[in-house]
């Protein structure tokens, strides 16, 4: 069964909200799954974890442009990792919160697409359609945000994780299934 | 005075709503200003009325995750004011348009940077904060997508220029200021 | 057995050149595998031929910090293919070649990978180490230009293809490799 | 006279260096300049002469493809200047220094950029012209590897700060004068 270890570090609770539901997404596909925070130190249980699984996705909210500096720390921390190629060949994907429906979540992902190269990982998007090209697009459609290389969602800063961002796990289904074709292709 | 070109490409109407829309506010701010299309070949005189410009703004339609093609090959036939170097320290700045919030809006804005830093100009953004932080925020408010390197807006794929985007003049008053401000700073 | 296209545009032969390099190394490793140029009109035979394969390789010069107007034609045409997620779960993978060390590459490399994740597809990078982090590195080692995300080749303006870039097909085995296994997987 | 602070992490001396170098250059341009490491906490001070200052250069070595956690934290915590607008109008610029030619070398610079933009800062590039557009141009060239948006410097992994980078003082010039004439129009 396929191995998938969701990284991500929460602020505030918005991005815990949507790892929370990628995890869902990921074991009602059938996949195993698990959340790991890097904040602080990591042990090597950790790390072992990590080079076992098939896929790592990546998590962060947007923070001034970028992954907070908590995802940061963890990022230069791999380099252990990186300097064995240790994550070679893996799927990796991504998603991120913020304020504004822009501000720099577009950023924040390619950092992670950047992150996962260097490790030649294979990344995959979310492989949704945009929803928002109608005039009368509600808010909480699927993908109003509009993400295809991550998965992006937008929480007002005076909305409690409980209201916001609207249900988020929808590249789930996606990372489930194409971990598990890549992992049957390596059979 | 100031001369200010903005340089565009639009393909359904919007991006031109927005090309007018910040030309207007320019012009009120008391710049002088004006619209070039770069769409078809550019004549001799087009490349004199940019070199002799204060600042050039960037202005295209996303499509595909990028500028149009319209406005690449405008930048790449810009290579021979590049070699001679003929751009550097005008101001520049930028914004573009498409059907999502998101997209490949933020790429599209890189590359405008991108294409000025090469011409060794000097990159001015919105200078605006986002507005979308609280979760009554309504669609028309000011810089509701959330853009700081350049301007962004967005239009419904089944809106008219007329309905969409909504009014988007918001850049105008930074680049005209940032414009003279500049210009004085060089007596 | 794996189709892999390779889509580029070259101005003066030398991506050309690493577009033939990459097309021995795949043929080399099992695949088949075909250049395609997508200057001027591409046929609907040239669109069925990209929606039949298995992975699509872009390639292009990095021209004023991007790819060259003629490879974004190609990208901007593509729309349709994106509306019908035609290439939906093809792997992707890019390489870029021009003057400098730097300038414009990595951005080239991020809009192929932008362009990819709006098609649904699932990039795949060198999955090279870089190779001058000795003193003593050699210009012409695997990988000295340090790409990670997509192939990066340098040709000085002055050499003609046959001199520059040096051999560069080094991505080739991943990305037939990748293929194989994704191909196998979905079996 | 103009003040510019160089905000900067180093890891193990490198980008030091290269901030040593900016420094000097900029003091015998004749502006006022000091260097200022972000690194454990801010105090108030810090802050205020942050707020104080003219021009605002952003260094730090590119780990995995970013900017380090160290600079990340302090990006983090400028969040607070932000709100304000604190460095609304200041100029910025960035260098940044990895043991690859290329690697995230761009995307580091990227992300000062961004986070600039977010403070409503006016980014100043180098202003460089390439060198090693010829095949037979020597390393140690100004601007050998080819930074437009900032300052690039490559270290090799084996070299001391005294041997490598080589000489990076380029951006200087540009960026006091930049500031000079920004500051001489304000007035």
């Amino acid at each position: 069964m396929s191995r998938i270890v969701i990284v991500y570090h929460s602020g505030y609770g918005h991005t815990k909200k949507v790892a929370e539901a990628v995890l869902a997404g990921i074991i009602e596909s059938g996949a195993e799954a698990r959340l790991m925070m890097p904040v602080g130190e990591m042990d090597d249980a950790s790390w072992a974890e990590l080079a076992a699984a098939d896929t790592i996705i990546f998590g962060a909210p947007t923070y001034m442009g970028g992954p907070s500096a908590d995802f940061k720390k963890f990022a230069d921390a791999s380099s252990k990792a990186w300097f064995t190629q240790t994550w070679k060949d893996k799927i990796a994907a991504g998603f991120t919160n913020s304020a504004t429906m822009n501000g720099g979540k577009f950023s924040t992902i390619q950092y992670f697409v950047t992150l996962a190269m260097q490790h030649s990982m294979i990344w995959a998007g979310t492989g949704m359609m945009p929803s928002n090209t109608k005039a009368a697009t509600p808010r909480n459609d699927l993908n109003y945000v509009g993400g295809f290389t991550g998965l992006l969602t937008q929480s007002p800063a005076d909305a409690s994780p409980e209201e916001a961002p609207p249900a988020g796990d929808l590249e789930t289904a996606r990372v489930a299934g194409v971990t598990a074709r890549w992992r049957a292709g390596a059979r």
